[in-house]
């Protein structure tokens, strides 16, 4: 992946600071005659927008995203449609308290990109975390909405399965659940115990990690390619590139380490509609390639590294400090990850979509 | 990443089947005046060759590795530099044994690639696995060997820390340990549990996984960029693009997920030399770049689907069928993934840091 | 070159369409720490904005540039710097007449874009071109702007060299000329016979086409690569995707096939400060190297396609028709392609300048 | 374009010296299950062979080239055909005469890329030219010929329209006769006169230019991309990054500066299958996408550098010199260029092709 792009043919760059006039991104290579709405997008990035319950931050963005260029409409094609060319969407910045940040302008807050980015560049733009901020995550989300309407019947969806050590029951999984609770849970007792877990965190001014689910179905086989072009490849750089997640796995994931090869390859059988697999521990993608099966990823995000407790750090004269992150944060960001976790994915299968339709075309076909 | 390319500066294109005539890699990219001999790869090919232990494949491939470009000397320039050409490695196949396929040239073997490669290209090359045999890895081996050379100080190595559900105990761990065991364990003790376990195993014609971890010491700060440029996301990538990884993580990577903020969080001191971190549960990573501290990263290799036992599927024409996969094969796979593990995460490095040398210069500085 | 992108490491992604909300482009991979203000890419945009003469198009389009991102001040940092961070272009579009395109909405005018367009796509955008219209090539310019601050020393100029059959005077070639004409045309003489011609011709509703010089002075040498990556072969493409190019050369271009060897061939002394080179007829480019000569590119440009004299066409439904384009254009797109050209030629250099600093660092070295 | 690859979809990496083991070059992206043998490719080889006449050097090479993977029969799948991973070619070197390069390890000669390696790499690999060397070239003409299979029915030709200061007369072109004289010329009395002309050049130790017209016919339309995808910027960089061409053009190319709108446009009415084209001064490409008319381009060729006359130089250490290339080399590299120009021609419109079926499918459609 380049520094602020992703996807090889269906190509995302993001653009802006938290606390610039806006944040935005170009999507290349969609194809033409897509129906795509502001609605469309904007439906996806209400579900991450902040301030929706008190265990997200207070920051009150509106995220209203307006779409720039790369769709078209008049009296004959009388719902807008993409046109092929690059699709630009802006939202404006809106809520940016004129703060202070005197704290942080030459401290690093342990945990952020704070030392990363003054290592790195020389200096920073510390305003509300700049580019490292989580904010540039709508544009992921804006993305993936267009991205979702590229492959004929996928669906994305995900949920949160882990919050600190608290997990669901695999067995209670209801979708529906998911959009009642304000942690995209998709088990509804387990959403009932993160409600006093991270009330408890809240208040005593820390944070938690997670672990986010998110399931593809609808994946046409065939999707990904043997060695670099793995489709769980893109996914894993996908995935780990969303803000305070450091890891990734699919299907079994790091389970798959402790099962016997027995346990591990699922069987076949013969289908009504072509193969039958009896188990998905290879989460939808066998040697890199989709099998038809749903693709299953999880990724897990670190606790919110902006805590009230105060912490040793440094500053950038090397001079030692203490540090305590007062101000608008999420106790937990694995929550608002969910819908992120959702575009990544749907974003990585378009631009396999489009890549496996340019190489094999429609449909392969054996040679004679 | 492409089909069978990565990287973006060093960047690395690998070829060839598992019998085919030869198996190579173009390197493309590196720096100009770097020695390089063919003994300098043959030495990281050898630790990752088959038949050294009764644990790995009993295929006798030396694996004798032929520098074909990129690489000149004379009377003067008497040791072989880079040239800043594209360098390509060859290695022919040898060992391979006439051997009658019939049994999976059209039947799935569970847990293969065999089904996917069918579903994307209508057909598939089958001997040996073709070009999802984990063959391919040699060549990553190899561009390891010469990316290694191409950041100066920087020294990877990888030790094999679970097999099945033994795990290693860290508390033992011994990097000159590593290289005298069958399994790259770091902790002799373990290393003698997993004999036991492993010849069960093998003995009874299934396989086991395990869980590899690699550690960059030397890696220079600020390699990485903000959003999908991440250091960790493209190390993400790389690592689940070998053959049989479904899991990676950075750092504390999934148990992040069950610490609070402050655990979770490296507080910073002021050392002799710049900033002294008290933990590394970031594995040297902070908002996608190098903090200076070690890179640590974790992956998961699920146990080899080539086994002994049965196990139920169907052919290419959908007739139902069983098949037990008979031949050399690594009852652990997970044990010769960690030279390449190793070798990934070095080309990853050296990629960055050409591409941070590309933005920033030698040294960034303040702008006034 | 990707669909709306280009360059490798100082990468310009474009969007928008003639006569939607805005025009726009993200500039990726800029060095942090340069200072870049609105003012300094306004400049620039100033020397291609429409309606300055009777010879360009009379739509008045301010052009105001906005930065969204990538810059950064505050009481210590003065002046606006790059942040390292993806700098994003804004000018919105405002003089867009809401005019009645029943005439090419589904008629193809001839030597335009629209029948290639609806060939590819099934339908395009109409409204003043849509993508395909000029108006892009306003983006070139401001990305140009901020690529002649990557390169040290680098001075990027360029003339009107011919207009229709009329060529300039080499021996009377004044820079200062330059920005003296409507034409910038280096050689009054030559300005005022172009004034003449194009007179003519824009009253007869016909149009001419342009040959255009670009020079880059103060190039370091050994910007470029081997094979593909030549300096020149992206100069190529950089300058045939303006707008109405149709060739392109480099030094002595097409003239050279007509040279012997003797005449060719830039023999060489030994200068004060190294090489001298005894004439230029390489175009300061040898083997896709930058040898620190200037390096001299040409492009030619067909004459509008817009033009009023009817011409025989068909539309979308197969019927034959005829038709005249009335409204606001240039008679020769020639001209204000001479700081497109500029820009295009300094994004090229910059982006291999950051290319070469990645492969080779500040300053090669005799191996030993 | 990356240093030594080329092609976004359809990608071609080469590599090798002209004086080391071998030559070689992968081919990534290529559909699955097209017939191609080492025949067919060393069919387009042939053409491009050095020594075939008095007109090209001297130096032998049989140009043997093998495919080392990407293919695949057996005893159901009869022919080889493609399986859709990468096909690596290799020519083994074989003429390398173990020559005396005192002359030129240290000394530039001029209008060669020695001066310019040493700059970029601080020195190079002077046997042969090394990587400069038109040797090079053949690996594009290997890959070409799996390009032109790529689209069905495509035909790409070529043929030399200038040799020198002689053109062809277009009156009398006959694509039968290009095979038949020493010169690819396409007008059988233009090729009796470059006889003469190059006799003499050859015996007076001097050399030539040439400009090479290169046609596809069969381009389906919509190949290319409004901004910088173009197709013609893409053939403009292909055929730049050839040794020793200095220009490019499309269709009426730098002509067209001097046409009138009117002569420019191609006018066009209803045929039988579609649109008519009345011209093609276009060259089949509008607003960088093709129309399906033939696409027509030419580039132009400098006089090999390498000339028997003495020319003044300097060598590394800055000491003034004089240089005379002795040895076997052509007269006119020209002639050599065409098969090369052809096969750049066919690998840019097979990657298109790719891109095309990505975006927008086998075939476009109206919205709605």
């Amino acid at each position: 992946m380049s520094h602020n792009s992703f996807g090889h043919l269906f190509r995302v760059t993001t653009f802006g600071e938290s606390h610039g006039a806006s944040i935005g991104c170009v999507v290349d290579g969609c194809p033409p005659g897509i129906p795509l709405s502001e609605a469309d997008i904007q439906r996806d990035l209400d579900r991450r927008r902040p301030g929706q319950s008190r265990f997200t931050t207070q920051r009150r963005e509106p995220d209203r995203v307006k779409i720039l260029s790369g769709v078209f409409s008049d009296d004959r094609i009388t719902t807008e449609v993409t046109t092929g060319t690059p699709i630009a969407l802006l939202i404006e910045n809106e809520d940016q308290r004129s703060k202070d940040y005197d704290d942080i302008r030459d401290a690093y807050r342990p945990g952020h990109a704070d030392v990363a980015y003054d290592l790195k560049y020389g200096f920073r733009d510390y305003r509300g975390g700049g580019r490292s901020s989580a904010r540039e995550t709508a544009m992921r989300v804006a993305a993936g909405a267009i991205a979702r309407k590229v492959v004929p019947g996928l669906k994305v969806r995900g949920a949160l399965v882990q919050m600190g050590a608290l997990r669901i029951d695999y067995d209670r999984w209801d979708w529906e659940e998911v959009e009642r609770n304000a942690f995209f849970a998709p088990d509804a007792e387990a959403a009932s115990r993160f409600v006093e877990e991270l009330d408890a965190v809240r208040k005593r001014g820390s944070s938690l990690g997670a672990v986010i689910e998110v399931v593809a179905e609808g994946v046409p086989p065939g999707l990904g390619a043997p060695i670099y072009g793995k489709l769980d490849a893109d996914i894993a750089a996908a995935l780990m590139s969303i803000n305070a997640v450091k890891g990734v796995e699919v299907g079994e994931g790091f389970n798959a380490a402790s099962l016997s090869g027995e346990e591990n390859a699922d069987e076949m059988r013969a289908g009504n509609d072509g193969i039958t697999f009896l188990s998905n521990r290879a989460g939808g993608i066998l040697g890199g390639i989709s099998t038809g099966q749903p693709v299953v990823a999880r990724f897990a995000v670190k606790p919110t590294s902006s805590i009230l407790s105060p912490r040793r750090t440094v500053d950038r004269f090397g001079v030692e400090r203490e540090i305590a992150t007062k101000g608008r944060h999420d106790p937990c960001v694995g929550i608002r990850a969910v819908p992120v976790g959702e575009a990544m994915l749907a974003c990585v299968i378009a631009d396999h979509y489009l890549r496996q339709r340019a190489q094999v075309g429609e449909q392969p076909r054996w040679p004679f």
